[in-house]
């Protein structure tokens, strides 16, 4: 593990890109976004991801110079055509032009097909919410999710991101449906250690604890039968509005060719700022809600993930060597 | 428990409805969405909550003629002062009224705030989704819900519905972000049945299994952190949007004379109609996925209750003797 300073990462990660191709905007934005992850504890959407986009930007399965084809359907409906760009790029557009239809209509929503990994969602609801106004991110998976009770992955992990705005900054959840992530398993496989029973189902359909074997099956549902009606739903959702691939036949965000054909919703509502105290006060209320036996205290989404942001902005990010290393060899020669 | 005719049911909440003051029109809708829940096997959300709507007509905390006063805040986001109207009376008014705008617009979105119960969401959501439109729906309802690690009920039950368009009709789900409902607790503790460990804690914050203990206390966040990050998402936003009360201040859907001050929200977003069938298709895969060891086989949510509705269309109601003689007294008498 190496301790990077957060000015030089960005300068790596925008350099790679754009040795890859990307224009200076859009390097800057997917570097950012990779980069927040790392802040934020979520290695999953991190750097880690560089090398693939990279290989993905070489083998004309991601476009880096474009920001996606607008179509409005009606005044606040926007349908992107995210031309195989990058996907912070594609998504960070769509959602600076709701944003702004949204001050004016009250409400304005954006469906995204053909755009590539948008990564961490929390990042795209904390900014809308930041200026105000209430958001909600859905984004749609390869299919690594079995259906409650049955044996085969066919639902993405189907995450979802909801910002809002409180006198103290953002109010942000951003949560898969999947009781845990790929990465995450992938991560138990790494170190050696079993997962813990109910995670997952092997290939054939039963229940493991060996990693290696949870890599090739399906991912629980969280909250049984409840998150599983959730991703469904999201799934469906998403897709009926963006046009997007469903279940087993979306592709490309795990390999290094396939255009990639999962879909992205934003909605975007006009926030009301008459509340942003009593948001506070109530927040303050169960965060200090005496905790369960067995409990230490009770967590606000999201401030853990702030507080290790602002302790990595000090000391820099713990980059895993392997990591850093590739980084370092994508910056100098802008391919893996 | 006495099995009634559908038609018969409606006649007699409808005269109950009539009686205490409502308008014909509302006193139907009032009448059906308490009905459509016992089709569905949701008797919680049932005929039930009668006798309670009429005493809150009688205390002045309903007022059984008004659909609410509608204020646009830009051409797509609708706020709703419901005036303590019936809440499917405001809900239909406000949605119908949306539901026009996101044909034109795309996208539109009602929050409303002073409004009673609204009852069984699916309802909602499954009406738009018929018309081909997506529709998202929340409500808020009295803090019954404990932070996940925390001792206290602070959290509404914060239920969702997504409906979306498919070929075969509107997919549907509709969920409360607690593990379980007060209902069931009640229901557990009329029979004298303890219930599952991990459903609820008592006044104390202890985890319990005694339902009388548990309905003084605080019922489990499903889906543990993330069902709880949701729960309180839906909280926060819906009172962002609406102006609703938060937390332990939310009244007026459990008694008979506090006015109701929680939030509702509905977003409708114009659907995409190409793609009906590939989601049939979906669905299809998803209900034939080879069932595991345990399971007798993968459901689509909400199916179990369209089965029960079709099944008891033609059976009649089971309706608990005490529920129908309420039901039968009010209508005599439109008073309990």
């Amino acid at each position: 593990m190496t301790l990077v300073p957060v000015s030089e990462v960005r300068a790596k990660a925008e350099e790679a890109l754009l040795k890859a191709g990307a224009d200076p905007d859009n390097a800057a934005l997917q570097a950012d976004l990779l980069i927040e992850a790392e802040l934020r504890g979520v290695p999953s959407h991190g750097l880690l991801r560089l090398e693939r986009l990279i290989r993905r930007i070489g083998n004309g399965a991601i476009d880096p110079r474009t920001r996606g084809r607008h179509d409005w359907r009606g005044d606040g409906l926007l349908h992107v055509d995210g031309q195989n760009g990058l996907g912070p790029v594609v998504a960070r557009a769509a959602l600076d032009a709701i944003s702004e239809r949204a001050r004016r209509l009250g409400v304005a929503a954006a469906a995204i097909v053909g755009s590539n990994h948008i990564g961490m969602l929390s990042y795209y609801v904390e900014t809308i919410a930041a200026q105000g106004q209430v958001a909600i991110a859905l984004t749609t998976s390869e299919a690594l999710v079995h259906p409650y009770g049955g044996r085969t992955a066919l639902l993405g992990t189907n995450p979802i991101a909801i910002g809002v705005p409180t006198s103290n900054g953002p109010f942000v959840i951003d949560l898969a449906t999947s009781l845990v992530s790929m990465g995450e398993i992938h991560d138990r496989a790494h170190r050696g250690q079993p997962i813990p029973e109910g995670w997952a189902l092997d290939a054939e359909g039963e229940p493991t604890t060996d990693p290696e074997k949870a890599k090739h099956g399906a991912i629980a549902p969280f909250g049984g039968a409840k998150g599983y009606a959730l991703g469904l739903a999201f799934e469906l959702m998403v897709s009926s509005l963006a046009g997007a691939a469903l279940g087993r036949d979306v592709r490309g965000t795990l390999d290094d060719t396939a255009f990639c054909n999962k879909g992205d919703l934003f909605i975007v509502i006009e926030g009301n700022s008459g509340q942003g105290e009593a948001f506070s006060r109530y927040l303050d209320l169960i965060r200090q809600t005496p905790p369960e036996a067995g409990y230490e205290r009770v967590l606000i989404p999201n401030e853990r993930a702030l507080a290790q942001r602002a302790e990595r902005l000090e000391t820099g990010l713990p980059i895993a060597d392997a990591v850093w290393n590739a980084v370092l060899k994508l910056s100098e020669e802008g391919k893996p």
